[in-house]
């Protein structure tokens, strides 16, 4: 059997196996619309409610407070649109090296004549607090950083931004879609007034995602209809994903710390081999970094041709986003932590999952040295 | 067994066992991120290409011009919101009677300062030509007019709205949520610039839909971000939804001719043991309507005690739309097509699909004939 190693987890997962078998019942017998008020949609109505319990309950939210989406992309949007009034010229903070559904979504914010500041990270891409303090004031709308970066893993100082962002009557929102199900998050603690979260980053199905909106929040629907979702997101609601989504959240949760271990101990593995074989490397991100995620830069090298050599061994990474994989530069959040230009074009993402083994990533590494031989 | 009887079609269906068995691999083996560039991810690259092309083929469309939502509220949303330029002060004009998935999303635009007109109906439920023609003007910039309402079934005649919006220069859009899969559609023979759906509406799965928009219509993106569906709308691609989407349409579309003669019979059926019973009631809606929608406003019964009371017998029916069903006032459709008030409270939408049968019909109409006598 040709090998098979998926270390593109930050990308995307498979589904957890108990989320999958939960979805099916509400894929077929169980098609009640959960709107309607007759007997055969109290089951879907129930599951639905329990769903948001659960949901809430992993991230100290209560489920009053979870509504669901299409995705984390759909919550940016949400997020950074549905705050503003029109005529009212309110400031949006964010960093360089958001994904780009929350810096797509504040250009077309600047498309409308909101403005838009942009601020920069450090070199281990950590946006650091006395940055945000230097440039936010009371016209500050709403500061909005990603908990974790989706291409160096960097877990960003979320409480205290948040705490800055409220000093000066701003309402801060994280796209958590790295975050939700790897780290623990409590809302309360951190601050947080909106999270944005994707079923499809914790081994849920793709196409569903749910937000946080802290009670009391003022934020307008940004899909605007039926009276679904408390009224705030219309349409249908996809009954099997969200219940998919929540078995698979429970259940990163509950595992998170043995996880976490796993993978801190794969991630350490997969560097020391790349030592061992004396590979020209910098690791790009904090030490205080999201399990699973090894981002390195390698000195001369093509990280696209790292990417198709593996990808003929059977193994996936990423050189960056999924979603911006169409280009093929040197990505924008690698150009914000200023890696040198002859290790910057070598820049590949391993990302470790729950179903990865230290032998895959051992290989991984092997490989990579291989490839790096023969050239 | 108790009996169970689900005539709630129009609310939604149960997923066609081809769709649902057709969803599976990409629920479990094959996850792979259709945007990475990896061998693994090809398999879903061409699986969503071909869902695209089937997609496009049932409605006249090439694929290129079909793009994945989350459904149908989105679809109206993107299509009501995404035309208009800041300080562009054109008018949009729908109907009265459209989906609150339109109706909101035109009262966020009043909102935001843009004008809207929502134009009467006649008793029928149909937009007359001659209606459009009287208000629209050369500052009119989108027509949106749903192509079967979703509470009376009537079929609006889009080709000649469109028409009249074309020869205006304003763009056409329709909800076609209750049409597509159940009456044939020709996108270019009926002049279409942006349509919406669904895919529950089509036995096909919950919290998916496409949009079709012609090839040069200049519209923004509603969901920024990645680079997915030509940079259209963002987020990672919902593979298996869409895949369930495409073999539910194509199915729906390969039995269309049949499945209408089998549904006109079943309300025909219906519609005589009332009469039969001598039950007083109007039939709203237009003769070109729907395949299996039977609207019935029965004389001084109520509609909610009637739903009720058919629920406790194992059937489900519905007074009006799912997506309005927390509130209980005769609907504004009913308002709309002046239904006397003697028998709008006692409006029912009896809605058959595929999985129903002629004794379903009679069953339904039967039962209501008890409870009416019951009282």
């Amino acid at each position: 059997m040709k090998r098979f190693i998926y270390a593109d987890n930050a990308a995307t997962t498979k589904m957890d196996e108990d989320a999958f078998n939960a979805m099916l019942p509400w894929l077929q017998d169980e098609y009640g619309n959960a709107s309607q008020p007759y007997t055969f949609s109290r089951r879907p109505k129930k599951a639905l409610s329990e769903a948001r319990a659960t949901i809430a309950n992993c991230i100290g939210a209560t489920p009053e407070e979870i509504y669901f989406t299409s995705g984390g992309t759909e919550g940016d949007n949400w997020a950074i649109k549905g705050l503003l009034e029109p005529g009212d010229q309110k400031t949006t903070i964010t960093t360089q090296i958001e994904h780009h559904a929350v810096l797509n979504a504040c250009n077309m914010l600047e498309r409308l004549g909101y403005p838009v500041k942009y601020l920069p990270v450090n070199v281990l891409g950590v946006m650091l607090p006395e940055t945000l303090e230097s440039v936010i004031t009371s016209r500050t709308n709403l500061v909005s950083v990603m908990m974790v970066n989706n291409e160096i893993g960097t877990i960003e100082p979320i409480h205290e931004l948040a705490t800055i962002a409220h000093t000066h009557g701003s309402l801060f929102h994280t796209d958590a879609v790295q975050a939700v199900g790897h780290i623990p998050i409590n809302v309360r603690e951190l601050g947080i007034d909106i999270l944005s979260s994707s079923a499809h980053k914790f081994n849920g199905p793709k196409g569903i995602g749910f937000q946080f909106i802290r009670k009391g929040t003022k934020i307008h629907s940004y899909v605007d209809g039926g009276a679904q979702e408390f009224g705030m997101r219309a349409g249908t609601e996809s009954i099997a994903s969200i219940i998919g989504m929540s078995v698979a959240l429970r259940k990163s949760c509950a595992y998170m710390e043995q996880t976490q271990k796993k993978l801190y101990a794969m991630e350490q593995k997969f560097l020391n081999v790349l030592s061992l074989y004396g590979v020209d490397y910098i690791r790009n991100g904090a030490t205080h970094h999201v399990p699973g995620n090894v981002n390195v830069s390698i000195r001369n090298v093509s990280g696209e041709m790292l990417l198709h050599r593996l990808d003929l061994k059977g193994i996936c990474i990423s050189t960056g986003s999924a979603c911006d994989s169409v280009k093929t530069q040197i990505s924008h959040v690698i150009q914000a932590i200023n890696v040198p230009m002859n290790y910057a074009e070598g820049t590949i993402r391993v990302s470790f999952g729950r179903f990865n083994q230290e032998s895959d990533a051992i290989e991984i590494a092997k490989a990579i040295v291989e490839i790096l031989k023969d050239r």
